[in-house]
């Protein structure tokens, strides 16, 4: 239905984000900034204990203050299990394993695992009133770390769930789920490898570092209907949890999503919102909760720490045989990492001579927070290890790294690890590229430092699931759409370029909103690189439905046979009578009495559009020091349609910078009783605009066939390489692997002077 | 598509008010409630003239004071020209009229007309910059009074405006509009008549008395978008009008319904909404302006006052043959009064004979704030007239007056007043259940005073007009419903009752909540007895657009063929396949991955519901003050079907209430420079509890063929007979008739003076 890309007027084009002035001024409505009458301050009381058994909590002296209105407590909440889930489109991730773990029952599971929350008048109030609570504690052993989560002898943090996958075999304590992906005999091609190389990396828990720490509103009216305003990647997601949490039907809810500050995955499960909704429904006031970013720190779910140790078996001319990979994700306080799309996502540009596969991922239950998505959630731990098994087979073969990735590149048809035939890709158009690219062939500047130039590769598969949007018409003309998914990568700009192109009208003539959960059809949550297809997709249908409509309206007011009547850029015309025209607005004028026009749009099940792409990292290594600088980052990416170009590179410049951070400074610091030790953006240290360099965009388009403009995901893949490309380039400059991620100073200074 | 009545199990059922609880407990959010970080106060400064030049304004000393942050005079409004309307439907009500009046330019024309608005920290800085504004007038004589307005010498309030309808014809000065209904020779006919009454009325303005005054919050973001939350009767008219003072698109404007508190037609024009809109716009804060009860009775649009005169020939046997109408109705400072209406309602219900007829309606301007519609607008004014010249016809044939109506009643194809045949009415099956009714039959009880019975009959036409409605269902199955109207009189609770009757569910299964101009489909104002109509019609729609993409959805997962799937009370079931069935939630939560279910209703050209009705009221008049005290009152009227009883009930008792007050005590009363001396509600006397006697609600239905649920109006009829009821009940207990309303203490013992 889209006119062909020659055609196109404003998808394409680099639009300015329509929310850019409300952000940049400070005027963008959060939920930190709502205001409501008789508005109340909740805070959360959080477990110091690692892992702890909760004998008694009591109350009743907090509850005598002054100003203070309500407790909760876990018996406040719907007995949802631990590990159930809620059925989220393709992934099944589990969601409320979060929810669950807002409040402890029975048991404290990490230290920071609220067990209590307080609505009172001020702030201070709040304060006073968490020291009041008293609770008793029967301190257990805890397993904070991965290594010895899964070793013999191991506390127990859960008995109630069983662990899955492990059809006859003994699993290791603590472990969540196992899965497994293999093909041909993995262990015999590898014994029969000319070349092997193996590779162990350790990760550790990192942030999605969204710059917003969660807030929320709450408020139930006297009819029973809780109002949520909330910072969230899913209103409607939010709203299930929320309604299992409060025991509650959804039609007694109604989430309205605010701006949002960054979300990454991270604002997927509910860790304020249940509770919020609790205290404001028992004290009969509006509740507001904002989390302190030692909170967000120690509260929320963060991104996986893993142990990711693979295996290549190559032939001498470098194709693939064989790959075996283990593959021990850190669940935190609950399990649910899904180790099957990792383990896919790890392997799956490498088959082109379809090796041979024994892939085995485990996730396993540790005493911190539980772990949540962030950005192609487990990609970038496993590439840090791939990526650099890989540059080492091409080392050892005296390859070109490149020419190693272009021997074994995945084409379309290429059999995916799961055994079916690979969708559209443009792999090898890309590495091409890079060939062709001054990144790749302009000689590394010296510099006063070793310096190299490190290549790595990454996919995701991404996913589809529901999006819903629906268009209506005003009196003069311009369209209003209201779209069930949030906006947290620019959406709404994009979204009005796709209506104004399905219209033929200026980006200015269109409005769009994100619907609140009673008001928009249901969209699974921004996330998963989802939105921007799957909503073009509905809009898409959304436009033609009311355009439909239009139509036959202006058929009658031509007195045309509406097979006749014929419309482009906000014009009517009926051929059979002539010049007999009509304007979009003139028609509205004339027929507002006839009813709305309400046009609506569905997507579920698009195709997928994975993504795939190429990163190139030049960097200086400091060998006093340890510091590592990154000179020059270009990413090569097959986006399949960029609707707004701007966007586009925003989502890449944004993910590369997430994983230089990750690569080379963020890691949580957890002593061995639990506590977190660098609970601050001072001591947790993201990257700053100094710290990275221009970061250059190559967009490749192959269109996704069936999707309307073709459009892939995008916002994933970017962050799963640059790891990998940093410690390959670290490599070619100091001869010297990086095992242990981030690659701090100290780390990379250890490396060196252990080789030396 | 709705089930027969029998079959009905929520649909006629008493349902509570979903919104009760939030209003009782005082919860409910109303603009003036609503707070907005950075929040300013406006507040607007009115002429102290009836009719003035504005020789300038200067708000230099304003502007430089501490807190304020802008003003705004005329210049800073488009220059919408007075007397230019919105297409409103059918009626083509003039709505910018009042827009307009927002602020004066050039001329103000009413004491408390506004000339300028500030926006100030608060509402103390507000005040002082409002006398700080320095304006300078040129006063002009004014035209106060209908009388005077109209007559030869009077000044001229308009001079842009030219007077329509006059074909050849001299207008009276400042007249707005002439029609003319003519059927026969009526002077000729009333010459033959045997008998001959003539009546003429003078009717006082009155205001609609909404309990909640006009209260506004705007807010311009930064990308210039503006959002306006408004007590409205119209969130679309609303946009309209403020789009049209401001002179932006649509598009740039968003109008957020909040809850109201009353509208009774003077919540369609916006008073305050453009000037908080362009406030806001200027200073780049929210702004919120409230309006003080003294600001309400002078700054916002009552109802007509009016002059009526009437003349009817009867034959001796009761039959009338000929009918006679002057209306002089008074618009205020700008003309748009509709009496054509007014004429056809005052003698629709007497066409059993079709009597010759010719009515003349002039609506003329005076220096009074610009009247705006009331319930029936203009219909209570001319039954004061005719239907106590009906009563008199009666009693001078020695007839019942009843049976004199009995032997007039318009029937289902009587001819109406403009020529087309009745649609079908109920009004002799009304006659027939008071003449067999207690209020009718039981003796009137003695008292200390003379004591009378009147009868009054009342008919109404209102309209139809656009309404828009949308279904989503959420994961559990649950109906959420969004209106594109005004929930003024009980409509969320009237269309869960529409919503669950068509899906077979139980009432709290459903949520409906009034949608946003941005998010909703284009619906008129909840005015004119349309809403619980039309609505009706979209929302069930809506529900079977839902239900048939439900059914489909539902087919695929039973796999049936989609006609041998059928749906009742929340279960589909194949009847090809067996016991095969699914239950809506089931369904929802098997399928929630295909896409949200979006239903969309629209009505609009739906049948009129014409009200009819009979009103009996029995009084006691007190002949040493002359204060008149309603002992009993039975409305009888025809609803076609009644959705909630309760809900329409409360519409007939609010009505009767509203006129009783009008009948009996108020009216404004302005001296001769235009100033109004009854300014409060303590000296602007409404009735209250204690004045008025328990009112007796009998419901015939006649349901209104296509119409879903044959519902009818009910909201503005029973508002049009009180006044003549009591009058009627006055002259039989004394004798006297009273010409004047309302017929306050003063004026019946005046009346009672001079007869004796």
């Amino acid at each position: 239905m889209p006119p062909p890309v020659s055609e196109q007027r404003v998808v394409g084009q680099r639009a300015k984000r329509v929310d850019a002035a409300e952000r940049v001024t400070g005027r963008a409505m959060y939920p930190a900034d709502l205001v409501r009458p008789g508005l109340m301050v909740g805070r959360i009381k959080r477990s110091p204990h690692a892992h702890a058994r909760i004998v008694s909590i009591d109350a009743t002296k907090a509850l005598a203050l002054d100003g203070v209105l309500a407790v909760v407590t876990g018996d406040d909440f719907a007995d949802v299990p631990y590990g159930a889930t809620i059925p989220m489109g393709e992934t099944g991730q589990d969601m409320w394993g979060m929810a669950v773990g807002n409040i402890a029952r029975g048991k404290a599971l990490w230290i920071g695992h609220p067990v209590a929350a307080v609505a009172a008048r001020d702030r201070h109030i709040a304060a006073a009133a968490l020291d009041l609570i008293e609770v008793v504690y029967e301190p257990l052993p805890a397993a904070v770390h991965l290594e010895k989560a899964m070793s013999a002898g191991a506390p127990r943090i859960h008995e109630g769930i069983p662990p899955k996958g492990f059809e006859g075999e003994r699993p290791p304590p603590n472990a969540g789920a196992r899965t497994v992906i293999a093909r041909g005999d993995a262990v015999a091609a590898l014994d029969l490898a000319p070349l092997k190389v193996a590779f162990e990396a350790r990760i550790d828990t990192a942030h999605q570092g969204y710059i917003e720490p969660p807030a929320v509103v709450a408020e139930a009216d006297a009819s029973g209907l809780i109002t949520v305003w909330a910072s969230t990647q899913g209103a409607f997601t939010t709203e299930m949890q929320v309604a299992a949490m409060l025991g509650i039907p959804q039609s007694k809810l109604r989430v309205v999503p605010m701006e949002i500050g960054g979300g990454f995955g991270g604002k997927i499960a509910t860790h304020i919102e249940p509770v919020a909704a609790r205290l404001a429904q028992k004290c009969g006031r509006p509740v507001k909760i904002v989390m302190s970013r030692e909170e967000v720190l120690i509260g929320t779910g963060p991104a996986s720490g893993a142990r990711v140790g693979v295996e290549v078996g190559a032939e001498k001319d470098g194709r693939i045989t064989a790959i075996r990979g283990d593959y021990r994700y850190d669940s935190g306080g609950a399990p649910g990492t899904p180790t099957t799309l990792i383990m896919q996502a790890n392997t799956a540009l490498y088959q082109a001579h379809t090796p041979a596969l024994l892939l085995e991922g485990i996730d396993i239950v540790t005493n911190k927070a539980k772990t949540e998505a962030y950005r192609g959630p487990g990609g970038i731990q496993a590439a840090f290890a791939m990526e650099q098994a890989m540059d080492q087979v091409a080392e050892r073969l005296g390859m070109c790294p490149l020419a190693l990735r272009r021997r074994n590149a995945s084409v379309t048809g290429s059999t995916m690890p799961i055994g079916t035939p690979f969708p559209s890709i443009g792999l090898t158009a890309i590495l091409d590229r890079v060939a062709a690219h001054a990144c790749w062939t302009d000689p590394l500047p010296k510099g006063r430092f070793p310096r190299g130039r490190g290549l790595a590769l990454g996919y995701w598969r991404g996913t589809s699931m529901t999006s819903a949007a629906h268009v209506t018409l005003s009196g003069d003309g311009r369209l209003m759409v209201t779209m069930g998914s949030v906006d947290i990568s620019g959406t709404r700009t994009t979204m009005a370029q796709v209506a104004a192109e399905e219209f033929g009208i200026p980006l200015d003539d269109v409005f769009v909103q994100m619907g609140d959960t009673k008001s928009a059809g249901y969209s699974d949550p921004a996330a998963g690189s989802r939105v921007g297809r799957t909503m073009t997709a509905a809009v898409v249908e959304a436009c033609q439905d009311a355009l439909g409509q239009l139509k036959r309206r202006a058929a009658e007011k031509l007195q045309a046979p509406p097979e006749t009547v014929s419309y482009a850029n906000g014009v009517f015309a009926a051929s059979a009578t002539g010049k007999a025209s009509l304007t979009l607005a003139e028609l509205m004028k004339a027929t507002l009495g006839e009813g709305a026009i309400i046009g609506r749009g569905v997507s579920s099940k698009l195709p997928l559009g994975v993504e795939v792409g190429a990163h190139i990292a030049d960097v200086e290594v400091d060998t006093g020091t340890g510091q590592v600088t990154v000179l020059r980052y270009t990413a090569f990416q097959d986006v399949g349609r960029a609707l707004n170009p701007s966007a586009v590179e925003g989502q890449i410049e944004g993910s590369v910078v997430q994983g230089l951070g990750w690569a080379l400074t963020e890691g949580f610091d957890y002593d061995d009783a639990g506590r977190l030790r660098n609970a601050s953006l001072l001591d947790y240290r993201m990257p700053t605009a100094l710290d990275v360099p221009p970061i250059e965009c190559v967009l490749i388009e192959t269109p996704v066939p069936g999707v309307p403009y073709g459009v892939r995901g995008v916002g994933e893949m970017p962050i799963v390489p640059p790891a990998a490309a940093i410690a390959n380039a670290i490599a070619r400059a100091t001869g010297v692997r990086l095992t242990h991620m981030p690659m701090t100073p100290e780390r990379v200074l250890a490396a060196i002077r252990a080789r030396a």
